[in-house]
């Protein structure tokens, strides 16, 4: 997790904001050395980093998508949660977090791998989830987190439905409340 | 609702078609001349009725989606949304239905209309909870549907998580088992 500093890091950067600016102005095709120009690298750069433009669009989506919503630990889940989402909805209020994320959604064509993203939003909030239940308190699984808080978000941005302020509070306080009212704790996990 | 038959249906269904197989084989840029010679009509057929190749792709997309999950009438409301969800597993699990559900999402850039999917579906939905409350059961709303149950199987076909068996109707009985315990049902509509 420890990010690299110098050049590689700049690059990286310089590289990303390239592909949100092209995502931005409806080049959603934009090839490597198109990328490679407005990032002022070299397209070798980019194709020995990345290996391809896909490649380099989920890194680009993946990195920035995190980054826009952090977890912060402030000493309950719930404060923690509920600043989770906070990050989300901003970030999706954000044309350019629209953006990235119709197109990671898109780019996951039926021969691409599956995406690391919601694996990496999965540890992050894991460790959310390891801390909190440490201090005793009553935790859902990240699984839930997903289904109840997460995917409604997106549906609505990927949907263009509108994102109505204290929509993710609201998810984050009924999954919370129902907590020990989960009706089949052990349904599903057969196979 | 009622299908229009003759010459216009066969026509739609061709080039539906032809849009289908062409994504399926990779070609989701593919331009509307293409689709025709494909479908075996003229170009003109298509630009009069559609308009254009987006307009095309979310009309192919919505009826094919819809079609392939009716909302059955079985006489409770557990019985409808347990076939609804069965027919959205069941077309999540054909690649050409993920891939429709992909193409529908990568259309919808920032500058396009909001989609006509999720407000088709949801019409069809209330009108099942419609007969449901008639009947004297308790009902969730549209909304909770499409949060608690649509959006987390969706989000696993856009994210390339696998859908195992039972998810959907592990969904629905988890809503339904809540429903009496909502805890904040005027929340969130303020504005």
């Amino acid at each position: 997790m420890t990010r690299p500093g110098g050049r590689s890091a700049r690059v990286r950067d310089a590289v990303h904001d390239a592909v949100v600016e092209l995502l931005a102005i409806g080049e959603i095709n934009a090839a490597i050395p198109k990328i490679a120009e407005r990032a002022g690298v070299n397209p070798t750069s980019i194709y020995r980093r990345w290996g391809s433009r896909e490649q380099l669009l989920l890194d680009a989506a993946v990195t920035r998508l995190r980054a826009t919503s952090p977890i912060p630990d402030t000493g309950s889940l719930r404060g923690d949660l509920l600043g989770w989402v906070e990050g989300i909805e901003r970030s999706m209020c954000d044309p350019r977090g629209q953006i990235l994320l119709r197109a990671l959604v898109a780019t996951l064509g039926p021969d691409r791998q599956p995406v690391e993203y919601l694996k990496a939003r999965g540890e992050d909030l894991q460790a959310t989830l390891d801390k909190a239940a440490a201090r005793g308190e009553e935790v859902p699984t990240v699984e839930e987190l997903l289904d109840f808080v997460l995917a409604p978000l997106y549906l609505r941005v990927l949907f263009k439905r509108p994102v109505e302020p204290g929509t993710g509070a609201r998810l984050v306080e009924r999954l919370l409340t129902a907590l020990p009212a989960d009706p089949a704790p052990n349904a599903g996990r057969g196979g």
